[in-house]
């Protein structure tokens, strides 16, 4: 949600959050897949959030950096960006996603190997790695969400004198929130990145689907709801 | 600590200490309760410290980012904040961090599952990982928040030329002391994060629990009375 | 890729990426050899991106920080760098791995050990720690090493208003990478760096070094081929 | 290496150097004696990254944040700090480093706990953790305090566009260098920190605390002499 110094055109813009959805979901679900089984889950909470750090600096001051269909639906409510561009900004986020478990899942399908996207998948109750149900995990994704978005907000205030710090603090907060969310859901707080595992993830991962499409969004809307009244700024 | 361009309004302080705050406790007992029982105790102080740099970032330019009643007490005795504000953002940091666990209990009790906030309690003896007793943790406590507020009154003083980098250096410096002090006391150096797990951690943690008022709370005063004859500035 | 604000001479250039590449390698390599054993492979991903971070910040302003003859390539590509500098730059990082491995290996000579340079050497099949095949490495070392180049295009791009953070993003966006790649290959994505283990590490490590000579260089030059295409900017 | 806007008094400059020492040492050892035994060596290697760097932000500006008599050395061989401040310097750190120990000493004497100092103390042969020989630490400690004092003066060049990175960039290097160097040497790099833990060490860490006080100092002489020829600069 860095400024845009010129307006980027809307496909440039759209190539950016297809970009950073990319290497969003890339870096987790390839960290998820590879690194995790023999050395934990730490890897992967660093890498989510080193992926969106590091893409929010490299392509966010062209579309805002949100490679997160929940971050899009707060930045507009909030009034940060144009309602007219969630639908798209949606897409491109989607298109993203799931090019990156297209991508991990050729390397695979060149070697002839399964991976494991059902268990890379968001979920409940056995999906859950500590058995969480559906109420405490469609609960837990709203406040993490919420609070991951109100973070976002308030790092991009306009007036903010440490902008420069904004990608900074987003991946490292993400990486904070996978560092609760994963025991509980495998950490969605992003629909995009739910959907890019759920398509390759079996039955069980698409019917377990919806909460984490819903619960991220609500999430996200009462952060653009609540920033200004809570916090204050333009 | 950061250099608050317009001066909120109380309220707005308040609000931003209970959100910090908030971070600070859903961070470090969310992945004490959900993350450390398979990966260990270093998540748990990346946790904290990434919690901490996140929310300065977001809200610190409103409140001055303290989210600890030491923090608040070293920041009034040094002269950087105002005794008047004092009572009020303990109230606020308590409350925040009663507001996180609550929510992380709450996540439990939608599932029907029983967390351990005993455990995520700070205490000595039987109470700390590594068996310490009453006066080393006491000791041990008041070093270590005393440093820490050194450090940030350290990184906050007025004309330092790096000051956009405070919340980041705050943050880790936080991560830094949980890797020394997890292992002692569990880590408190802030009454705020130490309330609001043993009011949910039975007996024990409740009657422990004044030495993790007492002690980050003397750390915190001697930090603010020595800092300037010590490192001068204004 | 930062900007250099007095062109160095050619010579002080290489130096530079002699430097940097040396730096790569002792840290990924040393961590592998020494570090990795008892505490598994993310303090290796954390050693490259910490010692590109680093390096890139000591010299980067010297040399353009490239440290890798993909990188090299990509930039030339995007018309970021001149096409003459490409071979003296590819000698001098060659060189400085070399010089790493070299290194490292005299602590060994010195005690009587053996060094594993073989299982710290990139590779397909048997020596791809999760057994990935050769085709799956090819395509897995291009992909990962196109993103690596765009992410540094983007983050140096002119115009960029937080350049100064360039070294941070590199370095970090690299330890992603490694905790995508480890397990498919050892992680390359440097020709550099996978010179330097290949020459000490027996006959397979050489037998197959040419993917990571290839893939690396392919990935780069798409890179610099679509960066602008893509994102825009000068 | 920060530049100081305003002289502090000598005294001030060795108050920071002690604080910062201190700050070293409590990370680094403290890490090693309580968090390490059930969580391996990679938080060591973060504890000391993150001291240096909190330290350094918070107090390089008073004395330039050397916290290491390599440092000191290698700084005013560069020219970079006046000859006289050696020795006083020297004192400082070695004093920061001893309160430091004795500080974690006295958590342990006030709970009747014995602390492994002598394992937390540099060493070769049986004492270091792969059992590398004399030569080969001697090797070793020269060429990382080398490249570590090197990437120091790189990063605190004069008219350097990103030195409020410096001491980021001189935190996570160290960080860096830990990951290779704890299981060649339990990592040095630092004769205040060597220091510090052989005098608490037993007969066996002191017999061999000469080499960690000849190597670091012959590795930032070195680097000192070669930085201007090398990398040029003021």
């Amino acid at each position: 949600m860095a400024d845009s110094p010129l307006p980027a055109s809307l496909l440039r813009r759209l190539i950016a959050e297809t970009f950073g959805t990319y290497m969003l979901v890339f870096g987790v679900i390839g960290a998820a897949l590879f690194f995790a089984p023999d050395n934990g889950a730490l890897p992967v909470a660093l890498a989510v959030g080193l992926a969106v750090l590091t893409a929010a600096y490299a392509v966010g001051s062209i579309s805002g950096g949100h490679f997160n269909p929940a971050v899009t639906l707060g930045a507009a409510t909030a009034g940060r960006s144009r309602w007219v561009d969630v639908i798209p900004y949606w897409i491109a986020q989607i298109v993203g996603g799931l090019l990156a478990t297209l991508t991990l899942g050729l390397f695979g399908v060149l070697s002839d190997k399964s991976l494991d996207f059902g268990g890379a998948s968001n979920g409940f109750d056995a999906h859950s790695p500590l058995g969480f149900g559906l109420w405490a995990v469609l609960v837990a994704e709203i406040v993490a969400t919420m609070l991951f978005v109100l973070i976002i907000l308030g790092v991009t205030a306009a007036g903010s004198t440490t902008s420069g710090f904004a990608p900074l603090a987003i991946g490292l907060s993400l990486t904070m929130f996978h560092l609760v969310m994963i025991p509980v859901s495998n950490a969605s707080l992003n629909p995009a990145r739910s959907i890019a595992t759920a398509v390759l993830g079996g039955p069980d991962a698409l019917a377990q689907l919806w909460v984490f499409l819903v619960a991220p969004l609500v999430g996200g809307l009462i952060a653009g709801a609540v920033y200004r009244p809570l916090f204050g700024g333009k």
